[in-house]
């Protein structure tokens, strides 16, 4: 259990830089220092740690952005805690790379496959929480009855990516700043 | 000259699909039947065929977008001109695996070197049409005096960024209407 976890606390970390395809079972026990068997032993097959490496990104994720917002309440409030935590969890360094998700998106989906399918789950996942939220506010009466929260839930999704990009790309904190204004710019848009 | 746009044919296909890196001097001979040391012959590296593949990827994008959009007057119509190009190159199956220039961000942004850097600098030259637009239109008056162009361009990126990313990766071709929509909406938006 605990050489699991360390294995997948490297892997992780190499996905994120070098991508799900880049991950090779020999690099990974070189720099653990134990033999490639090792790995083998857990891990049965490069795609068996391909898909661990996603549940593992996942599980970080889900603490990096979904748990701080939880307590805020469902609707506006979770949806501007959500927001605040994404933008936070951009430039904090957690993945070597820049956020795990939006790479391993632009990495798969070329890709037909169990771990492309994988990834278009963990990335459903999220834009239902998004939608979810949009939804509650305008049943609440937050947001105007006419929204379309899907159209919502991808712009809101398309700064997150975007200041992601940016960041990783050109080392520019510009691109946060950016999507943490225009998100709660689209919040107080879509208010009655 | 010949062999070498053939070679560029297709190794901005396979490269769109499986990365920059994925991209290998043997298979490329193989699929066009040719003995690995005429591609070497063209390409002396590795690195030459990807840098080469990329400037290749860019030309095709100005014919996809930038050029379609030329004849509109810079400001608003040219800005409106580009969103609708790019949204139309998004879903026109250009490219095999999505938009290259997605694609190659997020995979070369992790790793440092010349064809980052490449990448890089190809779409700094997209953010500045974008920016270089939205501040004629402010000069013109046509949008308010008081907008932040760089804001404005980093939220219109967002959306084709996204708009691919959805397509890609779900098939769905609902991202691009939200990215074509949302795209008017701002240029309405930033009128005085």
């Amino acid at each position: 259990m605990r050489s699991r976890t360390a294995i997948l606390d490297l892997s992780v970390q190499m996905a994120s830089r070098e991508g799900l395809e880049g991950l090779t079972i020999g690099e990974l026990a070189g720099n653990l220092g134990v033999p490639k068997s090792s790995v083998f032993a857990l891990f049965g097959s490069k795609e068996e740690l391909q898909l661990a490496t996603l549940a593992e990104a996942r599980r970080i994720l889900i603490g990096q952005v979904v748990r701080p917002a939880a307590p805020a309440a469902e609707g506006i409030e979770r949806l501007r805690a959500l927001g605040d935590a994404w933008c936070d969890y951009l430039t904090s360094e957690v993945f070597a790379g820049g956020c795990f998700l939006c790479a391993a998106s632009a990495e798969m989906d070329g890709r037909p496959g169990p771990l492309r399918d994988a990834v278009a789950t963990v990335m459903g996942e999220w834009l239902a929480i998004l939608t979810m939220n949009i939804d509650a506010a305008v049943r609440s009466g937050e947001f105007d009855a006419g929204l379309d929260s899907a159209a919502m839930a991808f712009r809101l999704n398309a700064l997150g990516m975007a200041a992601n990009w940016q960041y990783q790309l050109f080392g520019d904190e510009g691109g946060v700043a950016h999507a943490r204004a225009a998100w709660r710019t689209e919040i107080t848009k879509a208010r009655p």
